[in-house]
């Protein structure tokens, strides 16, 4: 895999991902990332601007570019926790929305994100550089099903909602104990299976004409309308 | 103006916007659209696919590009209210965020948001897009300092917050009355000197090991801690 940016580069360092090789564009003083790459031993090749350009995925690599090993996935198992919290996302197709939505499960201290294989953007370049380098600090599963994954939560003691405008308010709705939050596709939601899966429906309380959120931006209000509920 | 998609042209129908023509893209069955149209008086074109290609500046036009007059700001006098929300922009300067922000602030119900002229993207077509017509909703105010703007909001009876990492938990700040809510550049954050102009600074509780959200994000979560207070 190859990511690219300084501040998804630098994570990728601090968290000591094995990095193959780091590619610095000429003229530019990126100190910070050479003064590390050279601690962990990590080589760094000096590249003209247009060579930086043309080895580039994304629209602004910031003149840096590392190759690395491709992203490893854990189990669901291993994010399993008394009282936890734990996001399935439900299809969610562009790379930017999963990039955004795993930097703000990060931020919301949850301990892991499951994926399906499937309909869903996984985790390549432009979600590694969207997510801030989040996805170096958080759990992410990679499953077959999201429904036997909500199975697997169930059996483990969670209670699963799945978050659509036809739910209860959240903020009037008990979200404590082990809990487990789908997030839906960007246009068309939670499925309907899967929705019927779930222990509950969830949502968020609107205040204007437009009747849905970006899905990180009600990824983040969901998140920390159940943070304030679990707070000791 | 220029403005694409679906969802952006017929939220500008509905509100009646004055648009000169829509094309849309031959073979496409978009009858809600059409309707609408021909029921206002606004003429609809068909084109081959790639004449739409060949006119559209954003990456997915999804067959249907209107063209209307410019955006028309209003003045922050309209926005005035009692117990009212005003968000302001310091210098937002990605569209994608900016047409986000403003989606998130019309599903809050805030009043108005403020928007600087210089170093700040403006309402243009990717806005209109990305904000899912939320732009034609909500309204929003171009001025030439956003710290004369905050000043103004004071004069007027505003308590106005910047939102910063070194505030105030939001949640444990009165945000009840008139209230203005300053929302940071996507890097840098909020200027140093607009800052130092709020009457407090206000920040959302981290959980987990980075500490910065995307800003529309971000702007999601103060506004939905904010509006949880001022519930009646």
């Amino acid at each position: 895999m190859q990511i690219e940016g300084r501040n998804s580069i630098l994570e990728a360092l601090y968290v000591k991902k094995k990095i193959d090789v780091i590619y610095i564009q000429q003229g530019l003083n990126l100190s910070d990332i050479e003064t590390l790459a050279k601690k962990q031993g990590v080589k760094v090749v000096t590249l003209p601007k247009n060579e930086i350009q043309k080895m580039s995925k994304t629209p602004k690599p910031q003149g840096v570019i590392a190759q690395m090993q491709d992203y490893v996935y854990c189990n669901i198992d291993d994010m399993l926790k008394d009282d936890g919290l734990i996001v399935l996302l439900d299809s969610i197709e562009d790379p930017h929305n999963l990039g955004s939505i795993i930097r703000t499960c990060e931020c919301a201290g949850v301990d892991g994100v499951i994926i399906p294989k499937h309909r869903s953007a996984s985790i390549n370049e432009t979600v590694v550089k969207t997510s801030a380098g989040a996805v170096n600090h958080i759990k992410i599963a990679r499953v077959g099903s999201i429904n036997d994954a909500i199975d697997y939560l169930k059996n483990n003691g969670y209670f699963v909602f799945a978050t659509a405008m036809d739910g209860e308010l959240i903020n009037q709705t008990n979200m404590k104990g082990k809990i487990g939050l789908v997030i839906g596709n960007e246009g068309s939601g939670v499925h309907k299976l899967t929705k019927q899966k779930c222990d509950g429906v969830v949502r968020i309380e609107m205040y204007g004409n437009l009747n849905s959120l970006n899905a990180s931006v009600a990824c983040g209000i969901v998140l920390w309308q159940v943070l304030e509920q679990r707070k000791p």
